[in-house]
């Protein structure tokens, strides 16, 4: 089975960029991690947010990210953000595409964590809640 | 004679927001900043990137900046955010209102200065190009 | 009587600064935002984190900010910032004055209201602590 | 032969923190780029800024980043990062490690390439100036 996925158009700003003139790399960070949001946010039907209410949820922290820099982008840029996930049991991987013109110009592999918060109000791992697993259509 | 205005929403991120909960207030001038190269960008039918090459222009480095902050406003919310723009010989007045559900929430007030480089590539102030204020209609 | 002031040096990174060379503006207000905690932590003795816990407090929104740009910084640059207080009496002004070589480079004034959380878990502004006060010499 | 190094402490700031408290992940990638031109800038005795009038240098871009997240860190932790690099004839490996009371929170491993400009005003790779090897050790 393929990953579900979702695309989205971003513009690259001035204030993103550094004195090169091409973007500052953990802007594309920000870039991703919105596009996790935006992704659940499509296919709940519901921002991340409401999530906290309508869930057993406590946010998806990061694991591990691997980022492939193949091709700089600059402040006007429009890219194109395409993002996929794949669910384990309490955790998710996640593959963002940022392309140009139809050039991939970055890869980023992630491995995120659902979590909850236990009676202490610490984060504890959770699996992912069959509610949110059917607006997936898994 | 009323300002020149654009409008445009914008959603505020988990990233942008701070462990209260809140936007941390320097995002705030983020989306004010990118909104002043949205309304040239309207006005002129190009981005800032292609500005550098179509006009004597060099950027607009702020000179004072005022803000109000009257309600916050939180990740997942979509505030509207509203661009007006007066000219002066070589400077212009800009002010945003940023508003949620019809609520104002900012208000910011700026003044900006239209620079060009000089022959040892240091920036100097410059009067507004004829056909950039055409292209407001002024 | 004078305002209670703190001092600290910040060098100005890579990525702080924008395409044309220059700092991006709105790092400046992250840059005094801390110049505020770090002004409480030198006077109280513990850091902005502790004070949740220490003292009816749950943080310092600002009600108004108003900048003004003299001289551009670059990256590499080691500006100092001067940051000084004035209290009243459930809310604080504050002066920074960021130089570079003794040169006076960006002055910033703020209002901040000191708040708490009420049994709703709402924030409301509150009379500044007597404990805070005692600290600050007032 | 073991990788050279450089320690420095940073303070995890209110501005760097995510609604859940601890550290909006980007921020350590902004961290950890500053970290690259703090070792340059311990061996070589000039800053980033000084280095591009000073060798034939126009940037480190990356190429690869991976990141793996062990523990979360805070707003008011004072982190000690690591940065040891080992270099390759045109490119080097950056190896980050940041932790907290002596327990390891983020491991970083980068990629970057050594860039010039050509003729053209473009960025190409370069094999790394003996001068900046030798400063090194190398």
């Amino acid at each position: 089975m393929g990953m579900l996925t979702n695309k989205q158009t971003v513009r690259i700003r001035w204030g993103d960029c550094d004195p090169a003139g091409i973007i500052f790399y953990p802007r594309y960070l920000e870039i991703f991690d919105n596009a996790v949001a935006l992704l659940f946010e499509r296919m709940l039907g519901i921002t991340k947010h409401e999530m906290f209410k309508a869930y057993e949820f406590a946010g998806w922290p990061l694991v591990r990210v691997h980022l492939q820099f193949l091709k700089p982008t600059r402040f006007g840029n429009d890219v194109d953000v395409e993002t996929g996930i794949k669910f384990s049991r309490s955790s998710f991987d996640i593959e963002h595409k940022l392309s140009l013109n139809g050039e991939l110009c970055v890869e980023c592999e992630e491995r995120r964590v659902w979590v909850v918060r236990d009676a202490d109000n610490r984060i504890k791992s959770h699996s992912i809640p069959e509610a949110v697993l059917k607006k997936f259509g898994i």
